[in-house]
């Protein structure tokens, strides 16, 4: 099996390199790229209660929300690839980190959720 | 080996599980957190450089931008699988979109990139 | 009576002018700071349900709601400036454009609000 | 003289209340939607360089920025409202908080601005 971030890396690298697209490529244009993409998927859901936004799951902007959602994730492969960045070690480590920061017992059920804990 | 992508939402279920943090973890409010995250990635570059913005790769925010990477692949990875979304998946159907958009000889070191081709 | 808009961007004007930071402030880089601030304004809200969300209005967050209110204010003058923008005027033109698009009698109550009307 | 951002408020004030819209109004909605604006204003610039970034001041896009630049400045109005905000004295604190926290004689010219001073 291969692993489908270092596939997916190594098409876009292909991708940009063919295209003569690295030159774009900086650290600070991919940040932009990625938090515009995470905007455009977040706009799916800007109107709707916490209930219907539950209902994208199967509605008719379901392509649409894929879209986005692979977008989001190609700028952020392409991003930490700029950076020499490991993604799927550095969320390990993140989760690692999270794991410290709220133990279960305090954490649990905890309105005062992440930043108030 | 194990699919790194797989792995990372298995662990973030059971995460969420043991803290009853499901109820928080709406499509809406995930997708308000991973562009939270996102814009989080782009302070550290906002003032730099086109060519500062590379030297992020070594300088000493770096454990800050792999913690901030990992967040945005966290919350990416939580709203996909609340949408039951197969992510590797998306990415792929979207890359083969894009090959058709942008084919290499018309997008070829073209400064019209992306939405003006 | 001064009109704040203008006040605003007069008083911006010289604080950047006597700290140099002139040169930082191009419109990708004001843009990019303009939605950093967005996105630490829309950190407060998060995890909140609507109604919670309401209760910021004397919560003990107040103050830092307030200057990110103010953050964002201050880049959006900032960047309008830059670009030779009058604010206001854009704001007026805007709202007569939507209330072409959005006529009373049909978008009365509509949950299909705004895109898909 | 009629202050602007008084003028815009109210104008806002009718506009939703004449579209029963008020109800998407909560505070949460509100900072969503004032992101997703600035992400879409952000757009326009991310493929620029800082040089390029300026042209847009007279380019093709300009009226599309300027109606990107008042939907933000629609938004943090109505959000500012909701929340019982007057954004022209939060500006104005804010910028007084910034001029002891950036000294000009430290800040001149300084490239480790706001964040690292």
């Amino acid at each position: 099996m291969t692993d489908p971030l270092i596939e997916l890396r190594d098409t876009l690298r292909a991708f940009a390199r063919e295209r003569e697209w690295d030159r774009y490529h900086t650290p600070k244009n991919l940040a932009m790229a990625l938090i515009v993409e995470a905007a455009e998927l977040a706009e799916h859901f800007q109107w709707l209660t916490a209930e219907e936004s539950q209902s994208l799951r199967d509605g008719d902007k379901r392509e649409a929300v894929h879209d986005e959602l692979a977008d989001v994730l190609i700028y952020l492969v392409e991003l930490a690839d700029t950076l020499g960045v490991d993604l799927a070690a550095a969320a390990r480590a993140k989760i690692a980190k999270n794991a410290l920061k709220y133990p279960v017992d305090k954490a649990r059920g905890n309105a005062k959720k992440y930043d108030e804990l």
